[in-house]
C-alpha cells in the first residue's frame, strides 16, 4: 500500500480526527438549566469552593496536550502548525483507548519560561497536562517547573510513556532470549526525553551495565558541557568510562535501544559485534535506526520499531491513554520512577502468547492499569 | 420548578456538557495512517505550506473560547475556575446549533497584555478566537490588539453578539408599536462591552436620540476621566447634553435597554415616565433590571430579558453559533458594524409570527445567515 497517499487522503477527508458531541439534547427547559439563568448557580458554587469544579464541569476528564513543535516525532523543529496533526492523533488515541477528552494546544512561543507561564495560565480548566514533542533539555525544565507550580498532574509522554513501554518490552524480550536485566549490556542511542527516561527506568529496574550516547558520542563522566540530565546519566551509567562512538559502545552488548532521531545509523556490521541473540529496538519515527529486515539479516533475535506497520511496535500508544485514565481516575499527582516501573511490569504481564514477534500486548489487549 | 436544584443535579450528572467523539474506527492499518508512520507526511506538508493546515487538520472548525472570568454573566469577577461552566455552556451551544468545535480556555492571568500574548501563543491550532466575559474596557483593548496581530478572526460575543441580537429585537419591536428607530429616544443602561456594542450598532442602524449610562450616571461630553470607548459614546450620543441618573434619562423615552449588571434598578415609577408603549429590554443575567411581570404592570408594551424561562429571550444564543459557522465557512476576517447590521436585519426577518411575546426567532427557527 502507498502509505503516503492513503495518509493524505484520509487526513483530507477527516479534517481533524475528533469532533465534539453534546452530552444532552436540548429543549427550552434544559437550556434554562444549562445556560442562563441556571448556570449562574454553578458559577457561585465553584467560586465558593474551587473543588466543586470537579463535580460540575468536565475539568476532571479534560487534558491539554501542549507542544511547541520543537521536536516533532523524529523530524526536528517544525513549529506549532506542523505539530497539530500529531497532537490531533494523540488526542484521538487518548479518547479512543482511554476515554480522555484531550485538547491540542500548539503554541507559538518556544521559550521555556514563557511556556511554563502559558501552561500555568491555561491550567484552570484541565485535569492534567500532557507535555508533548518539546525538545530536550527544555522539556525537563518545563515539566519540573510545572510539576512544582500546578495542582494537577503533569505527564510527559516522550519521557514517562516511552520509558514505560520500552522497559516493558525489554522485560519480555529478556524472557524470550533467557537473559536478565542485571547481567545484560544495554546501549541506548539518544539522550533526549526518551533516552533519559528509558535510562532512568532501566536503572530502577536493576540494569547495571548501561551505555548512553547522544549525537556527540558516548556519555561519560569526563565529557564537558553536559546538560543537567546528561550529568545525571554520566554519573549513573558507563562505570567503565568507555569513550567514543556507537561503534565502540555496541561491541559486546546485548541490547540496542534507538531513540536518536537518526534514521539508518545502526549498521549490519555493528549488530554482528553484539553478543548472541541481539535485541534491537530501533524506535525512531517515522524512519528507524535500522529497518527490521536488515536487522534480522544481521542476526538480530528480536527486532522492534515504533511503527504500527511492522511487528513488535514499541509505541506509547499502549501506555498513555490507559495511564492517563488511571491518573485522572485515581487523582495521581506525581508520575515517579517507582510508579512507572510498576506500570511497566503490569504491561509486560498483559502480553498474551508472548513470542519473538509479539513482545508486548496489542493495544486491544491492554486492560486497566 | 426549582431551577437551582435542577441545574445543580444536571451539572453533577453531566460533568461537562460536551465530550469528544472519534471520527473514525481504528484498525492496525488506519492506525499507521492516522499516527506513526503516516502522520509524519502531514507534518511535512504543513511545514512546507502553512495553508495546508486547513486541508488536513481540524483547525478550520475549531475555536477557542477565552475568558479570564473577570466579568462572568452579571456576577462580576469570579475568576477562571468559576468561568468554566459558562464557557462549557457556550461551547455546547456553538456545537449544538452551529456545529463548531469550541474549546474553553479559562485563564489565570487577568493582565491585558499577558492575555494578548497568551491568545497569540495558543492561536496556531484554532480557526477563530471568541473572547468571552472579560471586563470592559480591557476586553476592547484585547480584541483590538488581537485583531491586528492574528491571521484568524477574533469574535467578541459580549460585544458583537449582544449588539446584533438586541438590535434585531428592537427593529421588530418598533414594527409592533409603530415607531421607528430615527424618531425614538433610546436609553441604554450599561456601557461595558454590551452597552458599547449596542450603542454603536444602533447609531449605524439610524438612531438619532440615544442616551447611555454607566454606573456613575449619564455619559456626556462634559464628564471627566472617561475611557476611550466612553469618550466615543459621549461624542456620538446625548446631543442635548443631559446630565444625571437613570431617572433623568428615562423621562420621555421610548426604549430602555439594560445591560448593566444591576438587578432591579429599573422601577415601576420610571417606566411610567416613558412615552406611550414603552419597550423594556432588561437583559442583565441572571437577574434582570426589572422582573417582567412588574414591567408589564407598569405599562410596558414589550418586555424582553436574557433568560430562556420568560418570553422574548434576547440572548446571543440565536446569533453566535450561526454567525461563527458563517465566519468559519466564509473565512470572514473582520466583524465590523456594517456586517453586524446586515446580520441583525437578517435575524429580525427570520422571525415568524411576530407578536408582542415573540419579537425574535426561536433558536430552532434561525437559518443560515
Amino acid at each position: 500500500m502507498d502509505i503516503k497517499k492513503e495518509t493524505i487522503e484520509l487526513h483530507e477527508k477527516l479534517k481533524g480526527k475528533l469532533t465534539l458531541k453534546p452530552k444532552i439534547e436540548v429543549n427550552r427547559k434544559i437550556l434554562s438549566l444549562l445556560y442562563t439563568p441556571g448556570v449562574a448557580e454553578i458559577v457561585k458554587l465553584i467560586y465558593e469552593n474551587k473543588n466543586n469544579v470537579y463535580s460540575y464541569t468536565g475539568k476532571g476528564n479534560s487534558i491539554a496536550i501542549v507542544s511547541d513543535g520543537s521536536r516533532i516525532l523524529g523530524l526536528g523543529n517544525k513549529g506549532p502548525l506542523a505539530a497539530l496533526p500529531v497532537m490531533e492523533s494523540k488526542a484521538f488515541l487518548f479518547k479512543y483507548y482511554g476515554d480522555v477528552d484531550a485538547v491540542p494546544i500548539c503554541i507559538k512561543t518556544q521559550d521555556k519560561d514563557e511556556i511554563v507561564k502559558l501552561v500555568e495560565d491555561i491550567s484552570p480548566n484541565f485535569g492534567a497536562i500532557n507535555i508533548e514533542d518539546i525538545e530536550a533539555p527544555k522539556c525537563f525544565f518545563i515539566v519540573d517547573e510545572l510539576s512544582k507550580k500546578l495542582d494537577i498532574p503533569v505527564f510527559h509522554d516522550d519521557h514517562h510513556g516511552t520509558a514505560i513501554v520500552t522497559v516493558a518490552a525489554l522485560l519480555n524480550s529478556f524472557k524470550l532470549v533467557n537473559k536478565d536485566i542485571i547481567n545484560s549490556k544495554i546501549v541506548i542511542l539518544g539522550a533526549g526525553a526518551a533516552g533519559y527516561g528509558i535510562t532512568k527506568l532501566l536503572l530502577k529496574a536493576g540494569a547495571k551495565n548501561v551505555i548512553v550516547l547522544d549525537s556527540k558520542g558516548i556519555i561519560h563522566k569526563g565529557r564537558e558541557n553536559l546538560t543537567l540530565s546528561k550529568i545525571e546519566i554520566a554519573q549513573s551509567t558507563n562505570f567503565k568510562g568507555i569513550k567514543g562512538s556507537l561503534k565502540e559502545a555496541i561491541n559486546g552488548s546485548d541490547v540496542f535501544i534507538g531513540v536518536s532521531a537518526q534514521p539508518n545509523i545502526l549498521t549490519v556490521e555493528m549488530i554482528k559485534e553484539m553478543n548472541k541473540d541481539p535485541i534491537i529496538f530501533a524506535l525512531t519515527n517515522p524512519n528507524p535506526e535500522i529497518m527490521p529486515d536488515e536487522a534480522v539479516k544481521a542476526g538480530a533475535k528480536i527486532v522492534a520499531t515504533g511503527r504500527s506497520d511492522f511487528p513488535n511496535q514499541v509505541n506509547n500508544v499502549i501506555v498513555f491513554p490507559f495511564l492517563m485514565r488511571k491518573i485522572l481516575d485515581e487523582k495521581i499527582k506525581k508520575v515517579d520512577f517507582e510508579f512507572m516501573f510498576e506500570i511497566a511490569k503490569k504491561l509486560s504481564d498483559m502480553t498474551k502468547n508472548l513470542d519473538f514477534n509479539h513482545i508486548l500486548p496489542n493495544v486491544e489487549e491492554v486492560r486497566k492499569f
